[in-house]
């Protein structure tokens, strides 16, 4: 870090003019290791899954959509296809629990551990051994990413209710009221905005007496695609993969793989800021300012594949400009 | 435009998820005349100028800097070099009158108008004949990128003490204090950030009787650049050639354009808001919402570059996403 600090101050450029992209640079010089960071290899790793909590009414879509959308993955027509097709990135899809059952699909791993959770508002989302295969399996996708080459880590989720979940999720590790957390996820009216408000308010009242240990709460109001990313970020973290965090999800999944391992958000980058309202909660817990704000609430990981050309901008300023000596250009006086 | 909004609509998100992108994708369906627009071919015109008021010591660097950096471009050292590769774009650079003359230098296209500015505290920054050259250059760069087939242009500049006369012309265009206009510019500490402020009121005192007309005002306190930009933008609002502007300069450039032919800015995409605190007020006064704001202050076009991929990401999903019908997935109930 020290090394890249020194080198960026001495690029044909005023000091600071590039802003946040020379911060970023820092960074990654760090987590790699190397004065010069790039970042050439990139891996997209998507977790979908149901949430049994859909029960209750509280998403726009029915639960339906989180199939027709791995299959929409599987094709390449969802948005996030077309990202990671734009920065040359593999997508990984991992199909953690549909509520029906997926047929065989071509680019899908199948590795369901149930037909989505259960209903949290009544009994925990996740056995014990269904969130330690979650998480297990999010490892696993971290240890193949860093096999693979990859320089940086973006997970992506699918799970039609998971704004419900880590919703409630964050109102436990963050001990704040629904109020502050709870939005409108795909697109949900007011009315219904609060019908969700009062769900997790049920849930968490269900639940209290168990949601000191973070772990615990991930397990009874998390859901298997959030247990999956909390999984790979914590590896990440373990193995030293820098992580691109996206939206809302992403970042609950961040703040518990923070909770579960203090120091782990070091490895992490934010992306971008979610239209959903609660996401300034969960960053501002993280400390951690995302790179752009541009009203996007979609998920997939479509936030994170979008600002992977500031990082790579970042990367390449850092290690192409030319330097003061070098260009023969005067110094400020 | 029309066309786009239904198509927008019927992608496999929900409605609105995409943010900004959804916005930017029918902004250049419209400009494009076509329901899927596409930008795979940018164009990059930097335009370089000295500034006579650097005698008044306005600028942390000294004015030798202009022609410094015109030879980093020219040996693809600069930030807008690195920039430029990493979105394949082509970059013009156009010196129109730097200080000290420079040697022909392969790669930069000569016009120099003059060896800088005059110093705008005493007399008008360019006489009628520059004011029109420099116009002039900038429109015969625009029809070069059309003709070249460019879908997109960005307008960059390099001018030792541009923040000072682009300052001084937006606090004529609208009416207002340099205390609102006025910043530190390449990294000026407050003290002389207020001796800044001072020219600036000196010589909008000197000139205050010629700046109701925007022309005037771009020749009494512009740069060569500057009007090189504001040719250039006139000339790309003309054609039908959008425009992704950049920073504190290009966005003063853009009201110019603005103020001299009304409607202009529909043509210009607003990259992101610089650190200069005055640009804010100009971006205000467009009713401009840029798409990034990474505290950047480099000038160059730098901060317009950056963002194209946002632009391409937002084309790329609006024309290759599944829709609802073909992907097979349930709407919102």
């Amino acid at each position: 870090m020290a090394t890249a600090i020194q080198h960026q101050g001495q690029l044909t450029k005023p000091p600071g003019a590039l802003g946040r992209l020379e911060e970023i640079a820092i960074r990654l010089a760090a987590m790699q290791g190397h004065p010069r960071p790039t970042l050439e290899r990139i891996q997209i790793v998507l977790f979908a899954g149901d949430h049994g909590v859909t029960a209750e009414g509280i998403s726009a879509f029915p639960p339906a959509v989180t199939a027709e959308m791995v299959r929409n993955f599987a094709r390449g027509g969802a948005a996030i296809n077309v990202l990671a097709r734009q920065i040359g990135a593999p997508l990984e899809v991992i199909n953690l629990g549909t509520l029906e059952p997926l047929e065989p699909i071509e680019g899908v791993t199948q590795l369901p551990l149930g037909p989505g959770t259960a209903n949290f508002t009544r009994q925990p989302a996740m056995d014990p051994f269904q969130l330690a295969r979650a998480l297990h399996m999010g490892r696993h996708s971290a240890e193949r990413a860093r096999r693979a080459g990859a320089q940086l880590f973006i997970g992506g989720e699918m799970g039609i209710g998971n704004t419900t979940a880590a919703a409630a999720l964050a109102c436990a590790l963050l001990e704040e009221a629904p109020t502050h957390l709870v939005g409108p996820g795909t697109g949900l009216p007011a009315a219904r905005v609060a019908h969700k408000r009062r769900v997790v308010e049920r849930a968490l009242s269900h639940h209290r007496a168990h949601l000191n240990s973070p772990v615990e709460a991930l397990r009874r109001l998390g859901g298997f695609e959030i247990a999956g990313l909390t999984g790979a970020l914590l590896a990440c973290a373990h193995i030293g993969l820098p992580v691109l965090v996206d939206g809302f999800i992403c970042s609950v999944a961040a703040l518990t793989a923070a909770r579960l391992c203090e120091g782990a958000e070091q490895w992490f980058l934010f992306a971008h800021r979610s239209a959903e309202p609660g996401h300034g909660r969960v960053l501002a817990a993280l400390a951690a300012e995302p790179l752009l704000d541009l009203e996007m609430r979609l998920g997939e990981g479509s936030g994170a594949a979008l600002a992977v050309p500031l990082l790579q901008a970042a990367c390449r300023l850092h290690g192409e400009m030319a330097t003061f000596a070098t260009a023969g250009v005067s110094a400020a006086s």
